[in-house]
């Protein structure tokens, strides 16, 4: 999600408080200071390129969502100390990494409106500077000096590259069982969501059902946000926040919605996705016609369906929490990423 | 250096004995033993893509010097327990997973006389499975438990990733200075060598002395071989072998031989290394031309001497240790690193 979508989400809360990412940023700015600060510190080098192809991404607008989940948490544990901000920054530079190798990987161009790292420097820099941040995070995990945490961390960052090579090799297959596809957006996006909540407890020592309510929690809202973002990525909404669209069509990926439209398909739209996404010969309003098979079916309309029940497993997570305004944000922050989709 | 240098040398010393490398396996052979069950079992995956990538290399017949770094030294510190085991595995995959993204940067076709991951699977598995060994070995240092281990190993990859940006931004520029030249072969190379050695000094807790003087043996010892790779990257030694030779050049890589060479040559050989190395407009016969313009200034025999030095420094770091067949063997071991270029 761009930072476009923030700011018209913005205008059209006239009320800033009334837009859940304006009231968790309120309800972590001042965390997310010593964040940004240690983000900037620790992405340096006397390698100039490093911090130059860094900065580009880092500095492009992302809303940092994973890093205020983990301050936010530890904000809802009412934790006093301070390794809570060294942790969100970690998992901001894991997804950072994660970021400028999946765009190798894609061969992708643009990101959140910018040129991406790979386009302006090329695959051997762009490969290198994110070994770099996977590098420096785990440095920040250390600092932690808390075992339970690097475990968390360092099994989460095996996990995502699995779920990654597991996406590869399912790119294009159009029987996809919908369990392979949680399988794979659960080990991509949700385990770092989850792992961002739960190393919060962790610091905070609280227990373990405490850490599960997290885990848990940030699982479900990860596994939600995935699938919103992919039915975005076939969505007009998507298109009026200035986003291009069918990046994934494109891409050849088979995600829920096009698992959906190809199993309730007829044989001759089989064979348009057959064409389109698993040969990827693509013509000219193939997108469109796309977006018309998957609206007749209803499949956007139903991956958002499925993203509200994660949605509402995500909000039940959290009720052994007593109430404050960070529970509260945390859960209307499901809404809204649901909410997006419309 | 690939299998066949070994192979060779094995050939040439019929006495086992007489060979540091035959030696140092013998020695540790039980523990290795142990590492390459370790090495099997952590490259597994329910993606079965993974094992099958980080198995076409990590089967290749490399030697694992570095594991067996970790190896000697615990043996030389008498150490009893079993963290080492981890931590050597935990080396050897950070080495890999550095072999796979190099062969992705430089677009590599072969390594060690096979055809490299990235020309098989192609660039995006290759990234990923690097990524996937990495989080790999984090995942074993966490296990050892010691967060001083994880302090020099988490910032050993750092290094690594940037010494490698490092190399990438002065690769073709002739006029490199040597301590720059040094800078980067000690990031690429000699600083894994020096965690190799340092984490069994950790893991046996005999103090600071102990673990700088093994911080020191590696790192020179790193140094020295690296030095002498570079030189044999232009050696009829290496030619013969078995293993193609001019890699460096065709890459336009600025090693030291061609510092040196750039340095001491006339205003026509310096044009010659402008357009063959800065502007990698190579013809035939360009490279057997470098080797002789190198002979011709000594600047293949001065690298390796500049290895000896480094070489004599890493024999003289081992002084504070008592005698010990594990002494004898990584010792002998410099001498051999060395030798291999003539």
């Amino acid at each position: 999600m761009s930072s476009n979508v923030v700011s018209i989400s913005e205008r059209r809360n006239a009320d800033a408080a009334t837009n859940p990412i304006k009231t968790l940023q309120t309800l972590v700015s001042d965390d997310m200071g010593l964040v940004n600060e240690l983000i900037l510190d620790r992405m340096q080098s006397p390698v100039a390129l490093i911090p130059e192809l860094a900065g580009h991404l880092i500095s492009s607008g992302g809303k940092r969502l994973r890093p205020m989940l983990t301050l936010a948490s530890a904000q809802l544990l009412g934790y006093q100390g301070k390794r809570h901000i060294g942790l969100a920054t970690a998992v901001e530079f894991i997804h950072t990494a994660t970021l400028l190798h999946d765009d190798v990987v894609d061969e992708s161009n643009m990101r959140r409106g910018k040129k991406t790292a790979n386009l302006i420097w090329g695959n051997q820099p762009t490969v290198l500077v994110g070994d770099f941040l996977f590098s420096r995070a785990f440095e920040l995990m250390v600092e932690s000096d808390s075992l339970r945490v690097l475990k968390i961390l360092s099994s989460t960052s095996a996990i995502i590259t699995e779920g990654e090579v597991l996406q590869l090799t399912t790119a294009n297959d159009l029987t996809t069982p919908e369990e392979k596809y949680l399988e794979v957006i659960t080990a991509k996006t949700a385990v770092l969501f989850a792992a961002a909540c739960e190393v919060a407890g962790v610091v905070s020592e609280q227990g373990r059902k405490v850490e599960e309510a997290l885990d848990a929690y940030g699982k479900y809202l990860g596994i939600a946000f995935q699938l919103v973002d992919d039915a975005l990525d076939y969505s007009a909404k998507q298109a009026t926040l200035g986003k291009e669209i069918g990046d994934d069509f494109r891409e050849g990926k088979v995600t829920l919605p096009v698992i959906l439209a190809y199993r309730r398909g007829t044989e001759s739209e089989r064979k348009f996705w057959k064409r389109t996404v698993e040969r990827r010969r693509q013509e000219d309003g193939d997108l469109e016609e796309a977006i018309q098979i998957m609206t007749q079916h209803g499949t956007l309309n139903a991956t958002v369906e499925r993203a509200r029940h994660y949605g509402a497993m995500a909000k039940d997570a959290l009720a052994i929490f007593g109430d404050s305004p960070a529970k509260t944000a945390l859960s209307d922050i499901v809404d809204f990423c649901i909410e997006r989709a419309y």
